[in-house]
């Protein structure tokens, strides 16, 4: 038996376990025996320590220690290292029992990327589970499919609004937003991240005019409208702030996930009183994704974990508004969302931050029907007011679904020439953010 | 009226009002103007998006706009920009009126490294907040204080163990490294990050088990062991299984805090029904802190935060063990702590990962005796057993204490001396973490 095989695992094994197989980037000095380095990495998250002890028998590790599936290196080097290298770069995977921590987001984090966090230059790139523990998910409530259904839309992204400005605004103004938006026809109605139970503008109330001013563009339009209301604080308080809204009337709800944690976006997403979609918001994403050495990558972030989660509508960075985010990113995000995944509900990508009517068709041909267009600024911030500034998105989008361009829907609506006078047809780039005025 | 005025505040003003006051370290291209830059992400913050809109009105931004505090070069140029330089770093402070997000750690991880955690090179340095801000919060409910009066002891470190192998083993097994360890005088048997609730060893037997063998230890030598058993899960379960365990009679509880969220932690603290100590466990801790360009400083993520969230005692990264950490870093983590945070009390701190004997100087030097030694493989890789292992610790714990240096220690114990002769006199440096074998 080679010194090798009690570390390491065919990728063919491995596959037919129960297993989670996490892929890392990793950057380690020239000299570095990277066999070494990967089964120790597969031990220490695993059965193992600094010391070998008593009690971690062979029986032990050959059951519950990580095991090292490939060690692949990039660039590869033909015989001996190039003078001048400092590091080398290598694909590492690692298959881990899931047995270890079961079906639940915060021990699987703790193991594929806990105390290795903290061990330099390692970033967690994929993950891939099996059955055993997709099993134990039970994902989105309503996903996709349940959110059209709610709102009786079919055959076009959606479109969502933001409250803006972001907050300081009183329950009232916030109502008058509200329903001048939802009578332009946007489907779900977002806090903004940065509100939520602020004195000056306390949820409950929220909630209470914002639905009174949707029953009433309901009974003026015959088109309903999703207000997702802010529920984010700590645990206990946020569970309690969704069931209190749910009871209230409210037909949805959000929470910064990343800030509250996948723990309490699942714990909304499997609590049976909580019977509404949920928006899952992107805020804090960069703190996990943004280091090239470190942290995880985007679609786990925003995509397979949120996913999983429970997360109905997921908003992450768009490449074509204020973030500087790949337009690859983007896609591999939307993918985990929608992708075949088990029994898995399909979460709705939102693409969002900046978007206004010339970044639709892009977002179209990126994704299709089954999105939805995150759009505050370009709403309340249209010349024509929040609701013309909704008419003339829906129109965008429209034009996007029907492949009719958007200079030249320009042409045939006032509210849509509007936006694309004050600011032009952006499709495919960003937007200038700022200026001291 | 200058135009930077709506948008900048001075130090003493901000210092006075209810203001969080965050600092940043950004690095911007060469042409970026830095001033509409930190007012841009000031705005972007609080009340603003891209496109100013009808209802952000002065008066608004007036009263919930983020403000410019500080805008400080590193390092400064004089004049004009040397040739050649591609980026420019900045300290930036940014005062964000409190009322906006309230006294909770969610709502404010998305105000002041939310969005912008996405916007290139940036990172969250510290945070300083109000007496407003910090009376929503109570904090640890026993700290040094507390957890010491329930041990019993006082002038020294105390002595935690990790039950290893961190997991693969039975309740019974486990059970019997507990009652070892602790008859040789541990203070502490934590969970390791990597069990909670496995079918192999489950968390309620543990808990059962191993308060048997604390009363059996207390019996035998009057001194009491706390167990902090992993209560790690999505919020709801986590809540529960902390609740469920207090029940069975468990004196201690510990979270791994980052992959279940300070909502989770917080949450834990403020049930008046878990009324005992909470070990907040580190891991997970470098996605945050790990990258020079983005994220959090390491004395937020697992210092300030950590304490105001209510962590009795917070494991962090020793400098001294199998983490490449700067000893800086651990002392400021440490300082956040321990040092005066209004009412709020005073945090456990324990530097672990590959502690052995020969460290325990190290640390004691540099914490004095308002610490917790945190020591897995050395206890239970002892070459005399466990209960000899966990002995020869709080021998030189005492030795530390005393100022009697290790090697003389070792000279009077055989104990100690198995440790040295093993392991050497590690003082300040990091052991040799693997080998295949």
């Amino acid at each position: 038996m080679g010194i090798l095989d009690q570390f390491f695992i065919s990728p063919e094994t491995a596959s037919k376990g129960d297993y989670t197989i996490a892929t890392y980037l990793v950057e380690v000095p020239p000299a570095t025996d990277i066999n070494v380095f990967a089964a120790a990495l597969a031990v220490e998250q695993t059965t193992g320590t600094w010391v070998q002890v008593p009690e971690e028998t062979a029986e032990i590790r050959k059951k519950y220690c990580g095991k090292v599936v490939s060690v692949l290196e990039v660039p590869a080097y033909e015989f001996e290292l190039p003078k001048g290298v400092e590091s080398r770069s290598f694909v590492l995977q690692v298959a881990y029992p899931e047995v270890n921590f079961g079906s639940q987001i915060p021990m699987l984090l703790s193991t594929v990327i806990g105390n290795i966090s903290m061990c330099g230059r390692l970033k967690l790139l994929d993950l891939k589970f099996s059955d055993y523990f997709m099993k134990g998910f039970k994902g989105p409530k309503f996903g996709v499919e349940g959110v059209r259904k709610i709102l009786g839309v079919q055959g076009r992204p959606l479109l969502n609004n933001m409250i803006k400005p972001c907050t300081g605004y009183t329950p009232e103004v916030g109502a008058k937003l509200f329903y001048q938006a939802a009578l332009g026809g946007v489907d779900i109605i977002k806090d903004d991240e940065l509100i939520a139970d602020p004195p000056f503008c306390p949820m409950a109330k929220r909630v209470e005019l914002y639905m009174k001013a949707e029953e009433k563009v309901f009974r003026e339009t015959g088109e309903h409208t999703l207000f997702t209301v802010n529920v984010t604080n700590n645990a206990t308080e946020a569970i309690r702030n969704a069931k209190n809204a749910v009871k209230m009337g409210v037909n949805a709800v959000m929470l910064n996930f990343l800030t509250a944690g996948y723990s309490v976006l699942q714990s909304l997403a499997d609590d049976p009183e909580i019977n509404v979609p949920i928006l899952a918001h992107l805020d804090f994403a960069g703190v996990l994704y943004e280091s090239h050495y470190s942290g995880l990558s985007s679609h786990l972030v925003l995509g397979k974990l949120a996913r999983l989660a429970g997360a109905d509508i997921v908003v992450y960075p768009s490449p074509y508004g204020k973030f500087n985010f790949f337009r690859e990113k983007h896609m591999l995000i939307a993918n985990a969302l929608t992708c075949e995944f088990g029994s898995i509900k399909r979460s709705f990508p939102m693409p969002g931050g900046g978007i206004n009517n010339g970044n639709v068709h892009s977002v179209v041909e990126d994704l299709g029907i089954d999105c939805i267009i995150g759009c505050g600024g370009a709403i309340h911030g249209h010349p024509m007011g929040p609701t013309l500034g909704a008419k003339a998105m829906r129109q965008v989008i429209d034009a996007a679904v029907k492949g009719v361009p958007y200079a030249k829907m320009a042409d045939s609506s006032p509210e849509v020439k509007a936006a694309y006078d004050l600011w032009g047809d952006t499709k495919g780039r960003q937007v200038k953010l700022f200026d001291l005025k």
